[in-house]
């Protein structure tokens, strides 16, 4: 067998992942994906059309999606009300997991940890809605369990435009402290490449 | 305002709980309450008979009743196929708190920690469908967490009868390493002096 | 009994906690409080010498100082080389409780939360070295949790002066989705009148 | 390359590991493993030089090494009095991974997890002292997790013999709820072929 060049995504500030892309273990987690974090950001149409782009390119190259929306216990209030509705999935592939968490770190109180672990996966492209907020929680969280992630910046919808470029810049002090960032472009070609070896569509390229 | 007596039940190896009932911090935790569970223990109706009496006697003294469900994440299942249904909650008080969890261990990659946690339980009724099973690895959790916990025996449903002494001694062995055990009639005893005042029944327990 | 009027700190954007200082359920969480992070913020001296007197005004109003370090495990690396020292805590109140976390979330892989529910501590004031790194990862994973923080922004260091404002906006978008934020003097004043009814330092103020 | 046989163990009520030996996946967790287990178990020293034995053959073979001492915070004790010392690990390989948890669960408050992710282990070899204590608690919650578990009966010591063969009874229910068990030298013969094709030990072997 021929070795297969090592393939990295050109992020900022390392090429990601560290040790080249093994699809069995790669996942995209689409982070805030339910009706309150959709309300609350910024054109987040555009931001769903993308994140599904990057769903099928993940899952063409023999990667698994992972979706999460988050419902928040609060004090006084029951359970039941706590439950937010998860974005439709029907856009995404078929074999997307969703899963549920009860905080705004997708990896809290919920089965996110465990779905990741039983699927081998352990390196992340993260994306979603509510940058300063669920995804810039979950990512950290990811990073602190030893899961190597990029968050791909123009697949992430913001609460306020004004905080992108800090939440951005505080992924990648100290050299990468939370992971890695990369635009959509950048990360398609990259996984393109694997799919795509001649000009006739993959089976999984082509469902609907 | 004259002080009220410490309120205790005559548990092993030590009275529970240590510092007296604090019914706003009470809770029931009905582990097992599922489909799978309730097949799989030997007589599991009577046992789901007396948890219902139970339950109502804690909300009566004003605790809360949860209720946790198991779903189990295996590799190659889809996590759709790992939902287990819950029991019916019909005759539980209404206002029980339904759960679910990923493991055996009612804790694990669930909202069962958070839930006790914003409602201020940190007093703990233990019983449920098996008793080798989720109970045993709920009662071990609870009491890693500094959860003060009792283990109903008769409010249980073992999967195997041959296992339920060594269970029941394991929970008290150096001196009570998982909380405390006991029958129930001695809990109820002990709930039912805070209710009944008079013959007369108060609203909470005329509730259908 | 009189009662006593409900404390709050003038914090933004709602005042802290939202039902009033409870002093035996208070906790000052020192986040950061090792080597590696005195190493990378902006003035550490400075900002521990405040910590210092936050920490001697929470504990003589009878509340409790939790300090955090943080070791990281890589990959290929040894737990023993992970381990980063703690600063020196010979400034804190002596009650000071010391505890580590495997994660920049100091919450993750450590004996934080369970240090906090023995000791009944649910309201937090956060401050520490690394604003933008693990005192904001603790601050999110903290209110997950339910528990009840304000961030105290001149007593964090930053390893970016260029991050501050917006890790501070970012705490108080959506309302306050990660809690409030105030300034130290509004803490100090907030405490003091609790502790000096009269001119004379009690004992606890006095020492060392 | 020549296929390898499927390297499983013979245990009980399936073989181990359910999809064959991957070394470098291999765990060996020594559990219970400090001064408090050691002093309230029957025959520890028996049961130490067994799991020495076993530690030996795991590490030769290329597996790690992991041990785990438990302190347990209590109501009213500070940590500082919670931490039990870890037993001697002169006898273990050099390469053991000694880590620490607060509760009777070795996963609970601490940084096996972590551990076990970073280094790539997800096939347990469980053995140590407090069969129906720790070890029981951390087999448990290894199996919630999705780690695929032996444990080894001879290779752990009870704090009560009245308690072992329910405590065993209970990992095999339901088809091996908690994972399988089988004997010592069932597990040293699986290991042994592996690492000595020829009669002259390997430099690993010979280590003191």
């Amino acid at each position: 067998m021929v070795a297969e060049p090592v393939r990295q995504v050109a992020s900022e500030p390392y090429p990601w992942p560290y040790d080249g892309l093994r699809p069995p273990s790669l996942g995209l987690l689409l982070v805030g994906w339910d009706r309150h974090w959709a309300s609350v950001v910024e054109d987040p149409d555009e931001v769903v059309a993308r994140c599904v782009g990057l769903a099928a390119a993940v899952v063409a190259v023999g990667g698994q999606v992972v979706s999460v929306s988050h419902q928040r216990l609060r004090r006084g209030a029951s359970p039941a009300s706590a439950v937010v509705p998860s974005l439709p999935v029907d856009r995404l592939p078929p074999t997307t997991i969703a899963v549920s968490s009860s905080g705004i770190d997708g990896f809290f109180a919920g089965e996110l940890d465990l779905t990741l672990r039983t699927n081998g996966i352990d390196q992340l492209i993260v994306a979603g809605l509510g940058l300063e907020g669920p995804v810039h929680s979950t990512l950290r969280s990811a990073n602190d369990r030893g899961l190597e992630c990029v968050l791909v910046t123009d697949a992430c919808a913001a609460a306020d435009a004004d905080l992108v470029a800090g939440s951005l810049s505080s992924v990648c002090m100290s050299g990468g402290i939370f992971g890695a960032v990369v635009g959509l472009d950048a990360v398609l070609k990259v996984l393109a490449p694997a799919v795509s070896p001649s000009p006739v569509p993959s089976t999984q390229e082509s469902r609907p």
